[in-house]
């Protein structure tokens, strides 16, 4: 399998997914902030769900199973709370106006929390944390997606990767930035190993009728990945609680599809038309800090437990432990400095998109 | 090893622990409500957090670690949010009286969250949940604990089994109740397989050198228990970071010591003199379902939730799929019915206390 890069800049890749996106009939504003939060993936080594993405949201646009120009609207709201119905906008956008209202409620009320249905598909959730983070707040991001998971003790698809994410600033130190799917490993590290022709360790996934499973391509099999914990015996039961937790906050809560009938990005896959709910949901909300106690003795403890984690007696195999988030901040100082680099398909596929939506951005010879 | 029990009435466990805790020094309802949650925890078979703790929370009022007496303070508050000084009050107790607090909130705010400082052990996270469940909201908690747990690629033990905790009501279904050490497995699982003389599968323990481990005991031996997920190729960073964003809103939001800082159960381990923080930290939180959904609608759909994910195809070495707190709630049938299994050591240790304390619920002939 070809495994040629072109390292491409930042700024490029913004206007080069701005500009489209404007084309594909995006407001400007909405346009800009989705290519920001594609671009926070693919700045933090988060291949899967960048650029990469970038034509699976462009179809699903023109089969209007995403609407560019909606507004969201509150269906109900509390002091702390509200629900949101995303009414079909791009999920990169709705998840941001979602976290905007949340940060709102906590500068009033402590906290804020918004449920979201009738969206779709929001990139990392950490980019949609990152706006409380940027408030000075604790920010949290979860969302449902298409079915890929199997319970602990199961062997059909139920649940998707249903990320956990939470940003926590710090003072001196980096905020620590948790971004995870509840699986043993998201989907694009099948992707990526199978990219490199790899096989894949044990416990990541398992086959259609339940047997473990080294494959990159189970998936399309009828396999399914596996909950974090892996099997029974080393507890995959808590991946299941947390991927059903995620799921009930994001898709039973505010009346958004759940569990099997969570709508697939892919558009060749259709929807169910059995579905309980409106669209695919989330769940963001926002702490002040200085809600519970003076911000600044918290960021200074905050930088001592990132220290004493840090400078932890490492694994004789290990060079040093990271802190949760600091493997994609180091990935992106490093991206910011050298360039993105982009797999050649992917590449090649974006001057395909120049072409169909008429801009320039990046040169065919590079 | 002697793996006798004896099954004893979950009304007369109550009365046991409710009399003792009583001649300890705690108030009536303070030692009520101490006394339902430990019963809580061996009605829910999580025999290491009931009856079997009662020795250590009496040493630990006799050493003044434990306030039987205190009453808790606010020192913050907003519409949505409080930080709790437990004033060294028995966790047990304090922890429950900052739910209260958390759903007062959420009945006015949409939503209550309580950061609580200055606390001790307070049993099963779950217990405390339950409170939130019966006012009919979700209920969220959360405790930091003292370190035996290495961070992902680190061999000291730096954090505790921090558990994940939330209790969500459904309509025709049992609640689905999530309570979970962010490790692959709790420190009960390992005094478990001890007591029958079993060893254990890989991927729970790792020795002081970070070599794996299959011995009940290693953690006497300065070996730690390894975060969710176990391995580095199976993601054991996840679980690293889950425990982390515990001992976050747990100790270092309220105030309250954090990571390798807090406080050990075991009377025999002094505190360490550099502690940043105030005891043990707890976070708890309720989330009002009709601030986002109209409840009738929400539990519908938890319902069809639940029976979704209950009746999905099982793997062929298992019966059928169970819900997060299925388990705990079918031995809670069993147990409600026949007694409570106690271990004759335990039994014995009962025995033990009755007379030191003067009452008489238990007959020493049984």
């Amino acid at each position: 399998m070809n495994n040629k890069h072109i390292n491409v800049s930042p700024d490029d890749l913004y206007q080069f997914i701005y500009q489209i996106f404007c084309k594909a009939g995006l407001p400007e504003h909405k346009a800009a902030r989705s290519a920001h939060v594609l671009l926070r993936a693919d700045l933090r080594g988060i291949d899967s769900h960048g650029i990469a993405r970038l034509p699976g949201y462009l179809r699903l646009i023109r089969e209007q199973r995403i609407d560019p120009k909606s507004e969201i609207t509150i269906e109900h709201e509390t002091p702390s709370t509200a629900l949101v119905n995303a009414q079909k906008g791009i999920g990169l956008v709705t998840a941001g106006e979602a976290m905007q209202i949340a940060v709102k409620k906590a500068e009033q009320a402590g906290s804020g929390w918004v449920a979201i249905k009738n969206s779709t598909h929001f990139g990392i959730a950490a980019a949609h944390a990152e706006i409380a983070l940027k408030a000075g707040m604790i920010g949290f991001s979860f969302t449902n997606a298409s079915p890929l998971v199997a319970p602990a003790g199961g062997i059909e698809p139920m649940l998707g990767t249903n990320p956990v994410c939470c940003a926590i600033p710090a003072g001196e130190e980096q905020a620590v930035i948790i971004d995870m799917a509840t699986t043993t490993v998201s989907n694009g590290k099948l992707e990526i190993a199978h990219r490199k022709n790899e096989t894949l360790p044990l416990g990541w996934v398992q086959t259609v009728d339940g047997l473990p499973s080294q494959d990159p391509l189970e998936l399309k099999q009828g396999g399914t990945l596996l909950p974090l914990g892996s099997e029974l015996h080393t507890s995959s039961y808590k991946g299941f609680a947390l991927g059903s937790l995620v799921d009930i906050l994001t898709g039973v809560l505010p009346g958004a599809n759940f569990g099997p009938w969570v709508p697939p990005f892919v558009s060749f896959l259709g929807v169910r038309d059995d579905e309980p709910g409106e669209g695919i949901g989330h769940f963001v909300g926002a702490l002040r800090i200085n809600a519970f106690r003076p911000k600044a003795d918290f960021l200074k403890s905050m930088d001592q437990w990132i220290q004493a984690m840090r400078n932890t007696k490492p694994h004789p195999e290990v060079e040093r432990v990271l802190i949760p988030g600091e493997k994609e901040y180091l990935e992106e100082q490093i991206r910011n400095r050298d360039g993105i680099p982009v797999m050649e398909k992917v590449y090649n596929t974006m001057l395909d998109l120049q072409k169909e939506w008429g801009i320039s951005v990046f040169k065919s010879e590079k």
